[in-house]
């Protein structure tokens, strides 16, 4: 094989995606997994209405008792939006930049990923890929499925890498040891309706909505740790859908999202927020997105650090900053860090990975690996 | 004529009027007045979109110099709505009542004013009917129209009666001196919107709104005067309209809505309520819809309440509670009092009056009228 890992972006990015994936694109990339060596599963998991989703297992056996090293990511994509100078399914070339939806986030770097298998010979060790359709999605059947198909199969890597873009203002400045876990909780006050005249004959819910949305912002919930942000608390939603300047109204409406490091869990979390709200006469309904996850500075970081810095001469800095991700789930299989390029144009018009970087990245996923597998 | 009050509610009841009225119910009034010598004026006030409203202005001069007392009210309605056991706009008569939409708010009352009117001889002194097609509506060119109309004519009553059904369990059991004043006041926070996981790149309003409500609901305005109860608030809206759980918002709105007593002016409570707003970072829209106006007990209230007393055995209550009315643009004129019906099926289905009570409401109506004559 010798596509180059832009060969390979660009028919990833060529199959149109949004999530959840399926078909055209987990074929592409079947084909350029299958030739390396690698086994493949492909499977659809779930239900409406957070499935049906189609996921991808590749293992390469290496020699027996061999490391075994995992590359994870998916092929998903957001909607394209409006207001693209190119067509978002159609991978184009201009100057130094590949533009496309999926460019960052993340197929670059499943194609770098498997750029970087072909150049790693079976005999290293065992490489095995972990790839979802639906991450940027409900997720409740990615990669929760591939790790149940992993846990049936035996397939147990010793370290997992997450292609995430993690990468801020030059490739390889931060990769992500950890990452906050993140709950959002719906809140509601009932009353009783009636005319604003006649307070008396109605029982207003805003005031102990006001009340109890004053004590949650009020919370400090940490200071933060060695490796974690303090947690943090955004009220994200006030809705009463009262059109009558004269009517006092029945129901007032909240939501909030709390994103929170590993001195939490998501129930101890929504524990707290439901007694708020019930001592202020309303209900809370907590929806957990995902526990937090830390991967200690250690032997894996150490070793990624080396390959960045090695390809880059960027020391990077490791972070837990940001959003949730795959991580999430794949923290209960191994170690697990996410490291890929830069995420400015993430999510927006005009994604955009500069080529240099889609190359340099494919060494560093490579050094990676080989460092992983020899340990 | 020897039409009764219940006949001339019936006519009234049978012209469809949801506000604004015009045309046939004043067609039907018209046709009631002129014949007791009444000399009508009926003016079309006001363009798009809070006109253009009907009006009548009669008058019946009585000796020169003598005393001049006004009935008001007005012939539009609201909507009849849905679940009626009677047609609304077909009057009908079941056991001693008479149902229809305005049967209580207020046709009735403009009937019993005509029956009253036809039972008082010219030479007792001046009365005139001050009627808009416009108090349940925007009101902006109803019953201020009619002012000017006034004005322009040289009408100044010197006492008016506004027939609004003030009575709450029996007929006779209140009037009212005054009414509050109202303000609506229009609230909105600015941030900068942003995702919930960088929150230092984002600017959350919610905070700042709740803040700010927190703080004007637990204004205390006054403590009630001798004649009217405390001034009274209420948050009668929150909205930001963010679907999104992982999205700090970039604006948050809210609406409050303050009926309050002659303590204060609706400029004064506008400020405050903007102050408030404004020192957290928020803005304010007030709309003041009408200001307190207060009738102090004396000589008219009396003379009501002897004619309540002598025709009913009832001692009515002189109460300020309550929403608005056009009272609160007669005031400017002369003394007002309001007295009417029983309110309980005001603008709900099946509205109707006891036909018991037409007949006495227009015998106190005509000896209000003819005692505030006899002045």
């Amino acid at each position: 094989m010798t596509d180059t890992a832009l060969d390979l972006a660009q028919k990833l990015i060529a199959c149109p995606s949004v999530t959840p994936a399926t078909g055209a694109v987990f074929d592409a990339l079947e084909a350029m997994l299958t030739p390396l060596g690698f086994e493949v599963l492909r499977t659809v998991d779930g239900e409406e209405p957070d499935g049906p989703v189609e996921n991808l297992l590749a293992v390469r056996k290496g020699p027996e008792n061999s490391r075994h090293f995992a590359f994870a990511g998916h092929l998903d994509v957001v909607p394209a939006g409006h207001g693209w100078s190119t067509d978002p399914f159609e991978p184009e070339v201009r100057g130094e930049l590949l533009y496309g939806r999926g460019a960052v986030d993340m197929k670059s770097q499943v194609a770098a990923m498997a750029a970087a298998a072909a150049r790693i010979p079976a005999e290293a060790g065992t490489i095995s890929f972990l790839i979802t359709g639906d991450e940027e999605g409900p997720a409740m059947f990615g990669t929760r499925a591939l790790m149940k198909h992993m846990a049936q199969r035996n397939v147990v890597p010793d370290l997992c890498l997450v292609g995430e873009p993690t990468s801020v203002n030059r490739l390889g400045d931060m990769m992500k040891i950890g990452r906050r876990g993140s709950v959002n909780i719906w809140l509601e006050v009932h009353g009783t309706e009636g005319h604003v005249a006649y307070p008396h004959l109605a029982e207003n819910p805003i005031p102990k909505m006001v009340a109890m949305l004053a004590e949650l912002d009020a919370l400090v919930l940490d200071e933060g740790t060695d490796w974690f942000q303090p947690s943090n608390l955004e009220i994200t939603e006030m809705e009463v859908g009262n059109p009558a300047t004269n009517v006092i109204p029945a129901v007032a409406k909240a939501r909030l999202s709390i994103r929170f490091n590993d001195l939490h869990t998501g129930a101890e979390l929504s524990d707290l927020v439901t007694k708020i709200a019930e001592k202020h006469g309303g209900i809370a309904r907590p929806v957990i997105s995902g526990e937090p996850f830390l991967t200690e500075p250690g032997t894996f970081s150490s070793l990624l650090a080396d390959a960045i810095r090695a390809e880059t001469g960027v020391e990077p800095e490791l972070s837990t900053s940001g959003g949730t991700s795959d991580a999430r789930f794949l923290k209960d299989v191994c170690p697990v860090i996410e490291f890929g390029p830069c995420n400015a144009t993430m999510h927006k018009r005009d994604e955009a990975i500069a080529i240099p970087d889609l190359e340099t990245l494919t060494r560093i996923y490579e050094r990676t690996a080989r460092a992983a597998l020899a340990l």
